[in-house]
């Protein structure tokens, strides 16, 4: 969820177009093959019905004309995975205005055994939101209506189909803001955030979708529109059934309606970015941002020396601090008192006189405030210029967190092809990127660190997909982070509530139709 | 959950004692009888085995002689119910150490049908923590370990039957705070917490446990040790399995171990008693409160006139406040900013110019902090020196908050045996506790009132229990809450999870045993 673009229609054609040409040259998509591998693991297509013209005219009645796309022309952009790792099949895209739409869609869809593979925003990184065979896409993007906001309470209700952005302008005018902010926000919907649990740069101080969402409405793979629309802090009445759609990825429900605590604006921000000589350092001065701060503490992230170097040489910005140093950290404070900076320059005048940090420079000038996230949030960006990359995010414990970026570098210092390897993160919440970059994507060296990085993650009880999710590109990995009871559970739930498996097959639990059984 | 004496062997002794007593001149309980009829409720014993002396020599050889109780006045204690509304018939309690012992506990149970009660602190005030009829008390009360604090993170890892108070003290060691405060915590026991999404007076800074939670364990029905021990603020990796087991009263699993995300202690703290003149006077000072403190803001309660003259009368605690005023708020600040002191006091002195507010105090000194939070804490017990207390826990939107207070006096005017109605409670949660006070118990009453309270809370989409669960006392009101779909949800996940439904039977959601249907 790196980029801001929004993904206009044009861009999704243009999207599209270029997979069309890369399909083209590779022999190793077949559109019409029953089976397909993705990441090594092979999915065979499951037993489910295929689309008929009485389905398209059913669904053309139910939702008018406009709303039902068929034709490789007009469905082939939902097709397109937004880092173009994955694509589907899909000959059919729905786009429902309301949560009885989604009731009868599925319904029909579950009693006919279609499958359907719901897609927000699109702008999954784990390739989550397309189809991987002929899934029907079920697009959630006419759903975007806000039904209200009280700036008494700060709670927000609106529809899954929001974009995050306009979310964020919209309550910001109240003296409110969103308790989450990802790069892809210009085009990422609120129902797909909740699907996947998305975190971003706040998560420290916010906590995760988890804690604040309030309340949802989901409708089943059955059809039936489950009401947990609940607007309340406090609701102890029965099973807390909003948890099994935050974070699961549309498999066991779409989400249609959400209710969110939005906190209110902070007054004053103010943002550091320091230079440190070791990671021992940076967790020493973690430790006393946390004693310090407490509260207004909003955001620690971490960036190597490497990571800033290219974002220094490929996109020409300038490291906010001149000297040279291994480690760098940002830290935002966010309050509604008036002295957070000076408590900020306190802070870091004494961390420099006891040696825990090098150097550092603050501020609470916005544009200087821009300047310095700029300068964390292009990492990413600045690595694509220097090849392909394969970009890991993975939760560890904060003692082990630094240690796996050092042993992969040596892994693969002899690696002819590999570039470079860089880490940075969100320290707060214990969530690393860690990237390898090499000039082409290279299937043989991905079947080395992708095991080496996930097998040492779980050895340290990390978590292979910090926020990312599953999706489909990541299930063969789930063991590595999940017991096999946990597995299970989420087996038995997903066969309890979706029995003909027609909700986003393939993705999270290998898919385990009935008709598979 | 509002008295902090803690629950000795002494004391369960005594409230036994007092219970077997009320016992013999009622004629109402029967212990050998299969049904009992709870708040109107009939409820019929399923058809669980029965425990035998073969049995009980199998626990004895699993957990050892002194952990396996027997006998009415080894067992009796745990039979009572905190509030004395409830009471069990269980014969036997079983006191385990680890999860495996659990675990051996529940294989054996489901495969004899025997159905389990779970046991924390036996705080709850639904009811939650006793046997209805024979089942088998399973008390985690030897489960008091702390596995592990990281003074990096703030994680606590620690064994389900660890006391609150307990791991306050030990975390405040390390310069940290436990995410909620309850009245019960000198006895109620994490794991009890965890399995009732206790909330508490800070719900407004910390969030609930499901989002404070990270991480935890628990034994299934069939005797499954689910392994959900994360200790990571960030885990994308399937379905989030803990929030099964947060909230849902041990129907569905029984929580043996938890990590806990605990924030720093603040370094100041700050708290004003205000009067005001009208309830929408208490939500301008709220509005103006959240804007203002943002961040700071720690705690915002209500107490309403009738509320505050009985803590006077009864307990002869001083209102701090001279002049009377209908309604009152209990605004506390905490942070690491030394100036939100002269903070809280530049907006309450504008409050003042602006007719908001019509008085207020403040202070930084912890004696008169205690002495202000003891007139808000003790409500109850005034309230229980004037007679019966009957004590609606409800969540409501802010603009109907007090609504249902007027109305409730209204209705009850002509009542003679009506001696109060007043309210209380956390605004910033939107969670009232609204009391009536009779002379005596009164079924009749009872019958009149609580329908009326609950279908308003329906009406206005609140929650007929903000903080205390159902448990055994509220089950028949489930219905004014959740939706039809939401209940069927929630019985489904029980049917799957627990099929013999062995597992807190009675409590929640109406007993569905296999052989019932």
């Amino acid at each position: 969820m790196y980029s801001s673009k929004p993904v206009t229609h044009a861009r999704r054609m243009l999207l599209y177009r270029a997979l069309q040409c890369r399909r083209k040259r590779s022999s190793a998509v077949a559109a019409t093959s029953n089976v397909k591998v993705v990441n090594d693991v092979r999915h065979v297509r499951g037993e489910y019905g295929c689309v008929t013209e009485a389905d398209v005219r059913h669904f053309r009645s139910l939702l008018g004309e406009p709303n039902v796309l068929t034709g490789a022309e007009n469905v082939g952009p939902y097709n397109v995975d937004y880092m173009k790792q994955a694509s589907g099949d899909s000959g059919l895209v729905l786009r429902p205005k309301t949560a009885e739409d989604v009731s009868d869609i599925l319904k029909y869809c579950n009693d006919r055994s279609i499958a359907v593979c719901p897609q927000a925003g699109n702008t999954s990184v784990s390739s989550g939101s397309v189809a991987l065979f002929d899934e029907v896409v079920l697009s959630t993007e006419r759903m975007n209506n806000i039904i209200n906001f009280d700036p008494v309470s700060g709670v927000l209700v609106c529809e899954a189909g929001c974009v995050l952005e306009s979310l964020m302008k919209y309550v910001d005018g109240h003296g409110y803001m969103m308790p989450l902010d990802l790069g892809s926000k210009g085009s990422c919907q609120i129902g797909g955030n909740v699907s996947t649990n998305a975190g971003g740069i706040r998560v420290i101080r916010y906590g995760t979708l988890q804690g604040c969402v309030l309340g949802l409405e989901a409708v089943t793979a059955d059809g039936t529109i489950l009401d947990c629309l609940n607007t309340l802090r406090k609701d102890n009445t029965g099973y807390h059934l909003k948890h099994l759609f935050i974070g699961s990825e549309g498999t066991l429900g779409i989400v249609t309606k959400v209710a969110i605590l939005c906190p209110n604006l902070p007054k004053h921000v103010n943002v550091a970015f320091i230079g440190l000589d070791s990671y021992d350092k940076v967790l020493k001065l973690f430790s006393i941002a946390r004693a310090e701060f407490g509260e207004t503490l909003s955001s620690f992230e971490l960036l190597d020396n490497t990571a800033v170097t290219y974002v220094e040489s490929k996109l020409h910005l300038s490291c906010p601090i001149t000297n040279v140093h291994p480690f760098y950290v940002l830290i935002e404070l966010a309050s509604s008192q008036p002295n957070v900076g000076q408590h900020m320059e306190n802070v870091l005048e004494k961390a420099l006189g006891d040696s825990v940090i090098s150097d550092a420079t603050t501020t609470d000038q916005m544009s200087s405030i821009q300047k310095i996230w700029k300068v964390r949030e292009t990492v990413i960006e600045a690595l694509l210029k220097l090849g392909y990359v394969y970009s890991f995010d993975i939760s560890l414990p904060l003692n082990r967190f630094y240690e796996i970026v050092e042993l992969t570098r040596e892994k693969l210092k002899d690696v002819a092809d590999v570039k470079t390897v860089c880490g940075f993160g969100h320290i707060g919440d214990g969530n690393l990127h860690l990237n390898v970059v090499t000039s082409q994507r290279n299937e043989e060296l991905a079947r080395m660190i992708e095991p080496f990085i996930y097998k040492w993650t779980s050895k340290c009880r990390g978590s292979v997909s910090a926020e990312h999710g599953i999706g489909l590109a990541k299930t063969q990995f789930l063991e590595q982070t999940k017991s096999k009871s946990a597995i299970d559970l989420m087996r038995s739930l997903k066969n309890s509530m979706d029995p003909k498996c027609i909700l986003n097959p393939y993705k999270v639990i290998p898919a385990v139709a009935a008709s598979d059984q």
